[in-house]
């Protein structure tokens, strides 16, 4: 394993660290809870960004721009949406500084009337627009995302994860009837689905939030969980059908065909870079960084390996033959030539920063028209003629793809249990951790009592149920419909 | 001219606001000061990332993301940059919100121990990260951008031109030698002018700042200036020299390959959503906006003419056919076949948002197998067989993009003049506006002095002078080595 990162074994969540330093990934800070998110770090949220904004676009939706900044009365106008975003938060209450004698001070002249928020989730100032944008049928669907930063101030923070400020995409959709917003918010959902699974290479679970764990002013919550190796889940998207609620807070009403006069009906739906880190713990090992194919920043990098300028000379010319013929077949491919790095420092590099192949090539391959191909998820190499390069990194680049899931599939499915007595429920939760599929009756009270006795919460309601069926509530043996997904989380 | 658009000549600034609202670029948010940018808007601003983002990329630099917040303090460690930026702005004094009968108000007992500032640019936290990552001169160059958004808490706003809120990117490279950080400040000005002539179609004088116009921290400030219909200029974006400004403040330094240690040198250079105030006003008329084709959301569009179904069904085949051929071609084609509008309704309204071309198709042109073309910046209609559209369709693009820049430069040169004489100076200012070549003593007094008296400030001294030579102050008749740029301004 790399010298620098300490083994999951040992502890799990230093190994996380760890992962991030050494892949250069993003680092704290000096504002506490904040991010910097680094270059490569930021080259796979671009990489996300590139997939969910074309899965966006293809389902209909336009990108726009909203003020970062919401007055605080705004919060209060939704009953739910107070309770859930009027508490920790970021508050601007005033817009100068002044330089004393003690340094550059808060002017005290410049206190704003009603203070500002910096936005926590945008619903109530999208409403507020919205209002002005519709008044027929004919202005519906509106079908908006954005892509923004966002603040919500947390205590307990960690990379990626949980931090104060975080990048996501917000979808704030509006529509003439109940049925269209529940299709929408059921739409995006499976888009999110599609995306975790199929670039991400992420199995995730699709369901709906209990009472208690719905977003604030949201009629339903849709979500996707996914485990971590150390078995815990992961919230990874969320997607809420909102009802008529903002639409009410804020006014929003639309003449239908009929010229009645009706109360509009709307959706939001997120991601953030909170999955940078559910993909780092999905498929990282003690080595560092392991990244699927169709996401990686470089997907191949090519290492020269020599011992003087006539070697040089031959290994640079096949070299970049061979990064030329990549790159044209839409492959990011990447050369590494730098003279001050050493071979075997650049091969720990690329293995840390999770580079899905690796092409070594020295003197004796040029001479033979071959090449050393390795993986990094499976460390296996082969040697390839420089005739079928290609067609093998292409199909390669698929296997790891494909790879990658089927092994998280297999570790996540290991890890999932189904528990129908509640004193087991709760030495699996100390002993292996994971998902644990468990009748409940229904209740809040009895979900959280569940919570404070165990730290688990139900993770959703599934959907599409593997063990469907009623039963009895492990803690009340009172009836249940059927079993929920129950897991400690992040 | 579009009947809900104040002409320019009656009023320019009401005229700019009305082609803001009619091709639905923006709109003022409920926060004073700040814009919801529309999606028409925001696709506008996407096109413009899509290119810069690639001429960044194609001159070595990535991507990634700095916090939002600084700390307070941050701003007072240059002693330049303090004056610039430690005044307007937004502070952070509070981070929790709590529920009263009154409502929501501030908690009082979650004061900040130190206040943030909204970022109003990101030298400081960016120089400050920069110390951990700088050690040797093999860490250097870094060359990193941002895309972000950053506030300046200014009175008087204007959409794009000036808002509290803007979208921009922030270009911050270190660098080990003065003579490298000079020649990315000024590669990067090249990027930007070339992007400003060959994209936005928008000429530009290219130059440096005054000392008192330069930005606040930087030893040189390099400028590219645009000059609008009304002869006001508009500064549209800068390149910054930094020297080792704040590679001292913050402490940034390296051994180079001799171990000598010293401090980094850096730049930075940004351009912002500004540049879509700089389009509008550049090229749109009477009848609304104009857009250039490299960046015109919709490059095309199709408006289908039909009586009855008979009429539709021929029609629409005909459309789609068109429509298929021209997107396979990489053209930003759409059919609007939306029956709640009519075609002369649509007309109109593409007229306004301005699409650079229009193709409108009946049943007769679906039977002769031709199609009438229409262009928005000249008015001129042509009918075009049917076989011969797809490569019509391209050249046009071509066309309107050289017309528009040939046009913009012609206005702007007619807009130019040289004048050795305070007096013709400042009645020229009054009568036309426009820009003016003078000559100036290099002070700042006598710099301060005419922007006083005539609200004229030094644009820049130009690299490229088209009228060079020495000559004499035309306010004290001391000795000038050039002619300088003036104008009134944005």
């Amino acid at each position: 394993m790399a010298k620098n990162i300490t083994p999951r074994e040992s502890d799990y969540s230093r190994w996380y660290q760890d992962v991030i330093k050494e892949a250069k990934l993003a680092e704290h800070a000096p504002v506490r809870g904040c991010m910097v998110i680094r270059p490569t770090g930021y080259a796979l949220w671009e990489n996300m960004q590139r997939e969910l904004d074309r899965m966006f676009k293809e389902t209909g939706h336009e990108n726009a721009y909203f003020p970062l900044f919401i007055p605080k009365s705004f919060l209060s106008k939704e009953a739910a949406h107070v309770e859930g975003f009027a508490k920790e938060c970021a508050v601007i209450t005033h817009s100068r500084l002044i330089q004393t004698d003690q340094g550059v001070e808060v002017d005290p002249s410049s206190k704003l009337e009603e203070e500002l928020i910096v936005r926590p989730t945008s619903e109530t100032i999208i409403w507020d627009t919205y209002r002005g944008w519709i008044q027929s049928y004919r202005d519906l669907p509106i079908l908006i995302n954005q892509w923004a930063n966002v603040v919500r101030w947390e205590m307990r923070t960690r990379l990626f994860l949980r931090t104060m400020e975080f990048l996501w995409q917000e979808g704030h959709t509006a529509h003439a009837t109940r049925e269209e917003a529940v299709e929408e918010a059921e739409r995006m959902l499976e888009v999110y689905r599609v995306f975790a699974e199929e670039f991400m290479a992420m199995p995730v679970v699709t369901g709906v939030k209990t009472a208690s764990e719905r977003f604030a002013g949201a009629v339903e919550t849709y979500c996707i969980e996914a485990l971590m190796q150390d078995g815990k889940a992961l919230q990874a998207g969320t997607s809420h059908f909102l009802g008529q609620n903002f639409a009410k807070a804020f006014d929003v009403t639309f003449q239908d065909s009929q010229s009645k006069v009706e109360h509009v009906w709307a959706t939001s739906w997120g991601v953030s870079t909170r999955l940078i880190g559910g993909l780092i713990m999905t498929h990282s090992d003690d080595d560092g960084l392991v990244l699927p194919p169709r996401l990686a920043p470089t997907q191949v990098v090519i290492v020269p390996i020599w011992k003087n300028d006539a070697e040089k000379a031959v290994v640079d010319s096949y070299a970049i033959g061979i990064l030329t013929e990549l790159k044209r077949a839409g492959i990011r491919a990447r050369y590494d030539d730098r003279e001050q790095y050493k071979p075997g420092w650049k091969f720990a590099q690329y293995e840390v920063e999770g580079v899905p192949l690796r092409i070594a090539v020295g003197p004796r391959d040029a001479q033979n028209g071959m090449t050393e191909l390795a993986r990094r998820d499976t460390r296996t190499k082969e040697l390839v003629a420089r005739g079928a390069l290609q067609t093998t990194v292409l199909g390669l680049l698929d296997t790891i793809q494909a790879d990658l899931f089927t092994a998280a599939l297999a570790r996540r499915d290991a890890q999932t249990r189904i528990c129908d007595d509640y004193e087991s429920f709760k030495r699996l939760l100390d002993e292996t951790g994971g998902f644990i599929y468990a009748h409940w009756d229904g209740t809040p009270e009895t979900e959280s009592r569940i919570k404070e006795e165990t730290k688990a919460t139900i993770r959703c309601i599934p959907l599409h149920h593997p063990h469907p069926g009623p039963g009895f509530c492990m803690v009340t043996g009172k009836p249940s419909e059927q079993r929920v997904l129950f897991a400690r989380s992040y």
